[in-house]
């Protein structure tokens, strides 16, 4: 039994035996309802998420387990109830692992120090969001076999996203060539040292592409003064048709969602022959049956 | 496989399998919990509805089913993303239904084309309300045999009822008479070409009705304009112990709920002999049953 | 089948039986999972409450019935939809059991007189918490192995707490000597009539008492008029680390949670050798598992 809190430190070998166990869960595989039944999973998240939420939730019921959603709103919470108080209540009721996203970055390495239980990090603050990486890797293998020689260009908002930065741990301990794009403003220093290859020209670098991550730009989390610029940012860094039709042959286009359409990618490219998103989708619950699986194990 | 988006264009074979079918499972009916056990049911409501939310629930965990509670509040949604793009991601983590309810009118329609699972309608809006004329049929036919020849008496806001449109095209085509009634502003031109009767004078139709559907006055949908004028409307067209008394024998009394006691009935009628009003909710969840089980097989 | 809305008036005999009967639900015990297989638990909680809520929950689980969970938020409550209304139509859905929480004292005994499913109390105003005492009960004999001629302090806002009137009742059937302590202000008179000794001078019994069970101070249901004087309490009737080392050896220190740290609590009594609180939440599955077990059998 193993918390799963981030990609940072990972073998390649120890990533590929999830990626691995992940395709026996795929639709159509053998029934896995007796392997948690009779268990549940806590899904506590501080911060909201339907979409992670909802996979955990089906990744869950896919093992037989029921599932304790949890959320601060009108909880001990927000009767000022710390969270590890929180957390060892959630725990003392007997759940086999909690799920848990936090808007600080850490929240589940502390939590994970002071229960007993499995500690499943589902995105905390800007830091990482390991499932994410682990379903983006899964489907990238799916149509690749493997990622090695193979380069992903990541476009976006580099510096607040959990999912680049799990990304790049794990693509580049998975043997693929990591290149992430964006404006200055949003492009942390150091990423060099962890082995991305860093430019702030999109167009220069798309046709070296075999997949293009297109990261949410998060409006809701920006102020005002930056709002004026999505034109401008749509024009620089949006994956739009044009761009589209410069990629390599073959070349996948993926998002994490929710997919702001036309800001940071095109709808004709999101939908288009390309596009792998909803396989992300489906993978995901895949994934996380096998994370939940070999975490419990 | 097949979605239930409206009543509309049904024939009356196809309504009364379902009917049929819900008879297995009434309370004391056979386990049918192995029928979608490891699936799971996607609620999807874009408004609020415990009632029918509720009812779906329960019926999905008589079938064996987990349940998947989606509310847009903190979601994706209310991140910008596009009422497709969220149903083709829940569709994309696996649940053998999705039962959405939204406050435009066709929106059902719309998700169908673009899933594979079965949708159903759990409300659009003004348009239709496919479940509630499936359960009202249900519990009429429980207590009568037949439909055949017996007059209905829809009252009150017929215009903006999806309720009431549902259950006209249901009611008709098993072969009942209907009668609607409300206030001029509150009833739609162009019912009589549908086969409904139309008046404003409940007080002359009312001794011919079998039974008597009471719509809810929808307060929270409705203009303070409309307010002071509540007392006037329970004269016109409440449902008062008086009028009651001037029903046939045997006549029953129905509403889809929540009841507002005292504007359109009085408790004592709520709660008198002719209500059949919990046998509709009893019943509600046996039809339910039936439709998920019908539709998914 | 029998309700539960409250334990004054059971016998020592009939509690004991409960209690007894939790034990077997332990973690570790039998699997208990076909007991509600099929079946679901309604969790209507008018008021919040994660704590409770999600103990209920987890016991529910546990016995393999599914769960139902209720708020008032965006239903037919918010819609003026009354509360017996809104518990016939919860209970015509077929739930075995209605578990429900609501700010006015005898709520549940009113709705217990109008369904016929088990009506359980979690929490009713200011009157009873049973399933709160139970698990109180429990966790002192499971470390004890009876509570005659034991000796439990209760101390904090007595008159606002439903915790402390069941366990009162509940510590007394069982056995024990019971004494309060709070402020004059938030002591109820007639206390003694139920057999409690009533002090105001914390110091004076500390070192009696064999367990110490520290109410919350509800600051959020408190008027700001009060807060200024939370250090004020603290130094009177916080169980603080000084008044700890005071108290007799092996005693044991308790809480209902949520804690306010540093207020009612010292962390480092809340976390040290003495304190069950994190027994009591695990215990309160155990118990919950057994009410649910017995009211339905």
């Amino acid at each position: 039994m193993r918390h799963l809190l981030g990609i940072e430190g990972w073998r390649r070998d120890e990533l590929e035996a999830v990626l691995d166990r992940a395709r026996a869960h795929l639709p159509g595989g053998p029934d896995t309802t007796h392997l948690l039944r009779g268990k549940v999973v806590a899904n506590l998240f501080f911060e909201d998420s339907t979409r992670t939420r909802t996979s955990f939730h089906m990744a869950a019921r896919g093992l037989g387990a029921g599932v304790l959603d949890w959320s601060p709103s009108g909880s001990s919470t927000s009767k000022g109830e710390t969270l590890l108080d929180t957390a060892r209540n959630i725990e003392a009721t007997g759940p086999v692992a909690i799920v848990m996203r936090h808007r600080s970055s850490g929240a589940p390495h502390l939590v994970a120090k002071h229960v007993r239980c499995v500690v499943i990090n589902a995105g905390d603050g800007t830091h990482e969001h390991p499932s994410q990486a682990l379903l983006d890797a899964f489907t990238l293998r799916q149509r690749w076999g493997s990622l090695d020689g193979r380069t992903v260009l990541i476009v976006g908002d580099i510096l607040h996203s959990r999912v680049a930065r799990s990304n790049l741990w794990c693509l580049k301990a998975l043997g693929a060539r990591v290149i992430v794009c964006g404006p200055p403003t949003l492009v942390p220093p150091g990423l060099e040292a962890l082995g991305a290859e860093v430019t702030h020209n999109l167009d220069a670098v798309l046709p070296q592409a075999d997949a293009v991550m297109c990261l949410r730009l998060q409006l809701e989390r920006m102020s005002e003064a930056f709002l004026p610029s999505t034109r401008e940012y749509s024009r620089l860094f949006g994956l739009t048709t044009a761009r589209e039709e410069r990629m390599k042959a073959g070349a996948l286009v993926m998002h994490p969602g929710p997919i702001n359409r036309g800001l940071e990618l095109a709808p004709a490219v999101a939908d288009g022959a390309r596009s792998v998103i909803l396989e992300q989708v489906s993978n995901g619950v895949a994934v996380r049956r096998a994370i939940l699986e070999v975490c419990t194990s």
